[in-house]
């Protein structure tokens, strides 16, 4: 059934309504799978459509996670999924039915698999690339502990670009892993898919048909040597001159058609007790069903409640100011180049493709690369920006290090989603990147205060020549006004944005770090009416270098230091305040406000800040109590 | 000419000596090459053996040298050399004849390329695997620009297997990019290569013979139109049945015999001028034209001058300290596996690898699949171990956080070469791991004063249910008596090592990590002969849990806190010191000693550790001097 509306009534789910256990579903006759498959597809439809959250991806799995959980005896049998957005349909058939319009709220079910979730949920995930590996480790351990059980791991054609994949199907190889992979192709990550690779999947496919398995094919497999089976199964693949998953070392079949339930049963049947490692080739269609997402597969990668009460905020988001200047200095310097791994929407760089297609590089899902390709470029003289969330840039770690900054090669990194990210809850945190980019030389980092700073730090960022990284939150900006003029700040110049009670001589100093300003403004407000010392609020801009000479300026009036910041306090910004502090001698009170020393669940980011008392009311609270507390002491 | 000994003469090398800049190496006749060659082998010999260094991977890439430099416009045309440890040819060639003695030595050549010593160094380099994307980013760089420079990526078979290799063949692809990459397959990384990669060239070389172009095929090439000359080559190829490089989308040329220089020197002329990616696969042979060498590839991997003074220290090295550790842990608990990314020898694993055979796992060069895959086995209840060095957890690192310890997970990291690492240079420095693993949360981080502690570190760690990590530098240890006995720390608990002047009642608490320990101990009692003040050293063992409780009760008598790490200062250990104390309101001057915020040139070890005032005399007077300042204050 094809469909084309999101409806606000929940759909009648006999078969489906039976289902807490895949225990119940293997009960089916096979014939009444692609009933369940159609209501599944109906109800997840619906449950999107009352929780928001991932679509496209996981209406193309619903034959797959119906035939997956049919043929193998899950949780015994490991489903390993990679990235895991497209985990809805395996919720619901895992128990977790009524609970699936709670995903990615507050204390609802995460928006990933995870193990404490569920004994389903094998390995936690949330960024891509991970499940051949995490596969791998549970066959070999299974091998090791002489248990029989499969381990399939579930790999969208997007994820199967990032190094690692390729990383751990060599070693797969290596140990003859008792391993399967199933290849769920559908020609996109979130954007579309980019590279060699992607050519080489489409050039199986126009060899022409899905390979079937009809009545006869089962009965053949069941009865012929193992050789005769698999040259059967390789055939369409053989067609094709090359194939990489066999050049590796995998045994390869495919591609089937992915939305065929009873086809799919038959293969993973017929392949499931194979040895080796095994790739099977599937090929989907993301959004299947619902005519809207097939049409528009980027546009329903994700989608909003229903009945979502329209935001109020109408500031930019962060991502579209980055997106804008992207565009306005590329006017100006021919020398500008952009990269992006995979994330050109959600990076805000739709405009610059169209405009510049020439100075545009998505790269595909290979952060590792990204970062390093950036750097060859600046070898050359020209200026890459590379546009990376917090938490992806974790994959490219080493780059920053060995092939940016200790080169000091002139590189713009543009961090999005630094801070808490809310919904996508902590496998998305951006809370560590002021520790892992500080200790690094040659590192200037920056944090904007709103999205008009923004503007004009990736202008600084831009105009310094070495590596420079401007990190900034999710979601959208104050409302404040833009200023189109591209302005340079000073390196490593803070600026004072708050005073009260200046009447007072000793002052508490509040040193802020970018998406924080703003609220330590409101929360010294409030101290100034409840204390009688001055409150300075200081936009400290610069994470690195740090503005010395005000920190020694405010020191000699200052009571009590205290620093904010949407990071992890370890290590963070404040830290680094502490260190300047100790080498300069000044010895002062000292509260580092920011990030617990904890994984955080998923909540709505205004919630998670309210509970790490990263909010007004929470920044003040912590001031307030530090104060009295220290004067009780004195 | 196969060499038996290593000269301790300079050998006569007339036609090199005339080469300083590689213009007068392509003023020579074509049928000269060969004599540059074989004295260019003569001089390495002899060079290594004086300077001490890299040795077999230089010794393989004699004739790919000289044909690369005689067939590119160096430095116009870009070479860029993976992991340089191989670039010493390179660098006789490029006007560093002279100076090639000195590699590795303070203020000599550096252990690799390095932009700042060469313009025929393109990239630096230290890590693997980096030199495609870095020669893509340069070619894509070379058509914006619209220079018609070639660019020459050169890179081995062992660090192919790292995903990053694979994430920039893709995107060559996609963008069609003129680049040349050479497989310069030895079989071997440091380690023998493993996986299906190695595999797959192995199938191809098993097919028989090299390609040849002979004199007839030159003319040929010159005259036919290009797909019959493209038929031609790709004829060995074509006859494997699958070709992992093909099915990417490279043009696949070879295999070649990487030590004709003469053929060599044909295929690059020949291929030059060719547009897009193109993939050319020699062979050749770790350590060829040395006979002990050759027949011993991974102890001739690296060696020692030849008339070095024999070592005084007969402690062992922190790695056999592991490697024991490891098989003895391993004979108590079925539990435990180990897994390392291609560094058997360097990790101390020879022994584990011999006596565990099916709980050993090279998984090659591939630190973002190692880390995972630990993660994977410990889902299923087994212990996995992971040995890596320092500087490449680096690559790891988001698998650390998104797949271990988000997951709490029960990995023990044993992080080698941490600190400074002498001569390999910054590229290798172990100086960020503190930082970048503090952060996160649920680690448990140790660092070991001395290689019993560390063996006990281990236990520690393999019997804590969560992620752990040991970290110890490199080399050897101080000689204390290592006790057979495994005998857990309890976690987060420091010990008081060294008192002095206990007649004062304030005193100087002197707080030091790991190798730091010891020569705090000296510091500290030098510093009790000139100061009246007692002086405590603390061996701090856990970066993460600190000991708050040690801190706190000798914050009461503390006139100056001072931390001493191996470690850059920045977001340290130190830093996570300082943030104690904030947070517990104790508010006391401190010093935090550590490595500065600067890449640090090659030099030895202890050479390194007094230029950054990190050996006991530098202590002293960091903690004199800021004692002197203090009191002037008070």
């Amino acid at each position: 059934m094809l469909y084309t509306e999101i409806p606000s009534q929940r759909p009648v789910t006999p078969l489906l309504n039976g289902i807490d256990h895949p225990q119940q579903l293997r009960q089916l006759a096979q014939d009444q799978l692609a009933q369940v498959a159609d209501e599944l597809r109906q109800y997840i439809i619906y449950a999107a459509g009352q929780s928001g959250g991932h679509f496209g991806a996981n209406l193309g799995v619903i034959e797959l996670s119906v035939a997956l959980h049919y043929c193998f005896n899950t949780p015994y049998d490991r489903l390993v999924w990679d990235v895991g957005h497209q985990a809805y349909p395996h919720k619901v058939l895992t128990g977790r039915r009524e609970q699936i319009t709670t995903i990615r709220a507050k204390e609802g079910l995460a928006a990933f698999p995870a193990r404490e979730e569920s004994e389903f949920d094998t390995f936690g995930v949330g960024h891509s690339s991970t499940a051949i590996s995490a596969g791998l480790g549970m066959a070999l351990a299974s091998r090791y502990q002489n248990t029989p059980r499969e381990v399939v791991a579930i790999v969208g054609d997007g994820a199967m670009t990032a190094g690692m994949a390729f990383e751990a199907m060599n070693d797969a190889v290596a140990h003859n892993a008792d391993l399967m992979v199933i290849l769920n192709d559908n020609d996109m990550s979130i954007s579309c898919s980019t590279g060699g690779f992607a050519k080489h999947l489409a050039a199986i496919w126009e060899k022409g048909q899905f390979v079937n398995i009809d009545e006869q094919g089962q009965a053949f497999i069941q009865e012929c040597p193992e050789w005769t089976y698999t040259s059967r199964l390789h055939q369409s693949a053989t067609d094709a001159a090359d194939n990489l998953f066999k050049a590796i070392g995998f045994d390869y079949f495919g591609p089937f058609d992915g939305h065929d339930v009873d086809q799919l049963v038959q293969v993973f049947n017929a392949l499931k007790k194979r040895k080796g490692p095994r790739l099977i080739h599937i090929y989907t269609v993301k959004g299947k069903g619902f005519a809207p997402a097939e049409a528009d597969q980027i546009k329903y990668h994700a989608i909003g409640k229903i009945n979502a009460t329209p935001s109020q905020n109408i500031a930019p988001k962060y991502s579209d100011v980055f997106g804008q200047w992207l565009c306005d200095e590329a006017a100006q310097d021919e020398r500008l180049l952009a990269i992006t791994p995979a994330m050109c929407e959600g990076s805000g760089m739709v405009q610059f493709a169209k405009q510049f297609p020439e100075r545009y590089f998505d790269v595909a899902i290979a952060e590792q690369h990204a970062v390093t390709l950036a750097a060859g470029m600046a070898c050359e003289g020209l200026k890459p920006v590379v546009a990376i969330y917090s938490t992806f840039l974790q994959r490219g770690y080493d780059q920053l290090i060995h092939d940016v900054a200790l080169q000091n090669l002139d590189v713009t990194f543009g961090i999005d989603r630094a801070g808490l990210v809310g919904e996508d809850g902590p496998t998305h945190a951006g809370a560590y990147d002021y520790a892992f980019m500080r200790t690094v030389p040659n590192m200037v980092i920056m944090a904007p205060k709103d999205e008009n700073e923004c503007r004009q730090m990736l202008h600084t960022a831009y105009l310094h020549q070495g590596p420079t990284a401007v990190r900034y939150p999710r979601g959208n900006g104050l409302g404040v006004e833009i200023q189109k003029q591209l302005t340079p700040l000073e390196i490593g110049k803070a600026e004072i944005v708050a005073e009260f009670n200046l009447e007072h001589e000793e002052c508490i100093s509040i040193l802020a770090f970018g998406s924080r300003v703003g609220v330590a403004i409101e929360a010294a407000r409030k101290l100034a009416e409840h204390l009688e010392i001055a409150v300075r609020v200081i936009n400290m801009r610069f994470v690195k270098p740090l503005d010395e000479q005000i920190i020694r300026d405010l020191a000699e009036k200052t009571s009590l230091f205290v620093t904010v910041e949407e990071h992890a306090v370890m290590a963070g910004a404040g830290s680094a305040v502490n260190e300047f502090l100790a080498q300069a001698q000044i010895v002062k009170p000292m509260l580092n406000l920011g990030l617990p020393d904890a994984f955080l669940a998923q909540a709505s980011h205004a919630e998670m800040l309210q509970t790490c008392g990263l909010d007004a009311q929470g920044i003040q609270n912590s001031i307030e109590q530090a104060w009295l507390k220290m004067i009780q002491h004195i």
